[in-house]
């Protein structure tokens, strides 16, 4: 094989696999934009289906345009009869990421769209995939715990559906818009693990389904999805407001890891954390929410990661607070990681909407470091 | 974001994703080795258990350790009756290979293996990934024509099992020994797009049902799989021996792609192809086989192909022969591209452990070419 002789850079880091008009990323002055659009406003006047049509479809959608698939996807939110029944086969002990990847492979199977260059195909792909992910992962959730899953119901908002199918009630607006939040501020995040996967599987020709299930197969490894959880599992460990000093200064001291702080491509706070901490505020200042100590624990912790390593460019992420907000909804940790994955599957759409414009297959090369011409040694010689 | 200001290579072509140990390929002079041990010498002497231990685990395994590992395989075909429920909900029309990425999803949340780094874990899932999958494909063969899934029979050797989990009798040892070869052929390439799509997933630290789920669809792509299907149907259309050389000339002249010739990284003839056509020989020859046309239908494509291409570089490959092989074995051809997955996972899997020793997430940049800093419109100015 021809080899260029460069170096393996590990993890690709630094080198360009894309050209990309999906999103940006300034790190130094913490903007996230999609499709040149500052997150914070369209977190303020949007809506996730709004943002998912913007990313994959390049322009915010006319009214027309919206309604229309707005309505495509509300009308597409059930699953089929056998994929429910499907589902009542996998082990109720599965991780709900794992059920997600395989509903999804097997849902494909339903709405053949091997030819990808079809853009009718792509388009309902898109809305089906977007509008049954919810769908499953709260059917998930309920056949978990042995109970019936609740169906959608279409007169809600998307964000209050899914809400209603894992609660079989509906939310208050406050609580239906942190929800959509939520989903929008997981849409896109240029060219992460899962990203940069969708556009390999993509580049084969498969279809988006196959594409979408590999996606969320890389979202399950806990050095990329998951780290929420984690965060939650930190601030019970610390357990009071007064505790936090110590315990941060101990970790700081130590060198540890301090979950949902510190970003590759950030240098200051992460856009996201900003606007979840602002709508945690909300969250608990409202009357369904309780345990507000879990978000002073954490501002305390915040706090006192500024004071210590802020010189080093370490602030908090959105893993920071997108747990707090979950615990804050109700919502049990191990739909954490999934429910990531209902915002960013409008992101690895509009990947692989790009990558397909101008695709060649991914196959990079190898640096050999084997031996050469070994014989085959008879076993009983070995 | 930081960025090099490096140009995006279209699919990393030449970029080298990893150093490895597992493969090597020389393009000029047809030579694949598989840990430094030549192909052509493993699809003589060794077997299919064998290359897989020796490219998981790198070395050729004593007799015990042979002896442990086929003992494992052999006595972990079976899939769970919760497993084969499911399979039977899926949709008759589904593609094998969505079966077979649903179903290995599915199969992981039996199997716990988040902890990726605890060695005991791993050598299991890589039994239980060779074990299964050739159950999983012959089942879905089965299940797809309505009938009932024949359990592996475990007095049989590997590729004897698979062939009679398909028929329902047994290989006779001309066919056997095929089968096996066409797995050791198959079982790694070095870094193309399923397995460089294995080592991203595997990256994150996701389980190995995960990684290989996610390798399947990489697989699945047309652009990745597939092309034997495509040899067969072109082998059909020239229909006689005679019309052969016009056909061929045709294409020449109106510079269509031939399907099965040329590859990316060999030169020369395939290696693969070479062992494969001695094979055919062999079971066309044997009371078994029928209409050896086919074979004379190929061989004289390849010979005018040699005539009129070979001065730029273009031979048979693999994928030219693998495909009349399959044929004069019965094998529909639906089970072609699973077939190459049976053999392939052990690659996956070589290269998952090969990832993990040196492990750092793959995460590339892009380079963003879109607009900045606009603003949101309200739907009634769009």
């Amino acid at each position: 094989m021809e080899e260029r002789h460069m170096n393996v850079v590990p993890g690709l880091a630094g080198i360009p696999a894309a050209e990309s008009a999906v999103s940006f990323i300034d790190g130094e002055k913490g903007i996230l934009e999609y499709r040149g659009i500052n997150i914070s406003v369209l977190a303020e006047k949007s809506d996730f289906l709004e943002v998912s049509y913007l990313l994959v479809f390049g322009h915010l959608p006319t009214a027309e345009e919206y309604r229309k698939f707005k309505e495509d996807i509300t009308f597409h939110t059930r699953l089929k009869l056998k994929i429910l029944r499907m589902m009542e086969d996998l082990p109720e002990s599965g991780h709900p990421m794992d059920y997600l990847q395989a509903v999804v492979s097997a849902m494909g199977m339903y709405y053949p769209a091997r030819n990808t260059l079809d853009p009718e195909l792509r388009y309902w792909s898109v809305v089906r995939l977007i509008a049954k992910l919810p769908t499953i992962v709260a059917a998930t959730n309920r056949l978990r715990r042995g109970d019936a899953p609740i169906p959608p119901n279409n007169d809600l908002s998307f964000a209050a559906n899914f809400y209603y199918m894992i609660f079989e009630k509906e939310p208050d607006p406050v609580m239906e818009k942190i929800i959509d939040v939520i989903l929008i501020l997981h849409a896109d995040h240029t060219m992460n693990a899962s990203t940069f996967s969708s556009r390999v599987v993509g580049s084969t020709l498969a279809d988006p389904y196959t594409i979408v299930s590999s996606a969320i197969g890389t979202l399950s490894g806990p050095l990329h999805g998951g780290a929420n959880e984690r965060v939650i599992k930190m601030l019970k460990d610390i357990g009071t407001v007064d505790k936090a000093r110590p315990y941060i200064e101990d970790k700081i001291a130590r060198k540890d890891k301090i979950m949902g702080i510190g970003h590759r491509v950030y240098k200051t706070k992460d856009p996201r954390a900003v606007l979840l901490q602002k709508y945690a505020h909300q969250l608990f200042s409202h009357e369904h929410s309780k345990n507000v100590e879990i978000l002073e624990i954490a501002e305390e912790v915040e706090k006192v990661v500024e004071e210590k390593l802020s010189s080093k460019g370490l602030y908090a992420n959105v893993d920071f607070y997108s747990g707090i907000v979950f615990q804050a909804l109700g919502i049990p940790p191990e739909l954490f990681t999934p429910i990531f994955a209902l915002g960013r599957v409008s992101g690895w759409l509009a990947h692989w909407e790009e990558q397909l414009r101008t695709n060649r297959i991914y196959r990079p090369t190898q640096n050999y470091i084997g031996k050469r011409e070994q014989s085959y040694v008879p076993v009983d010689k070995r």
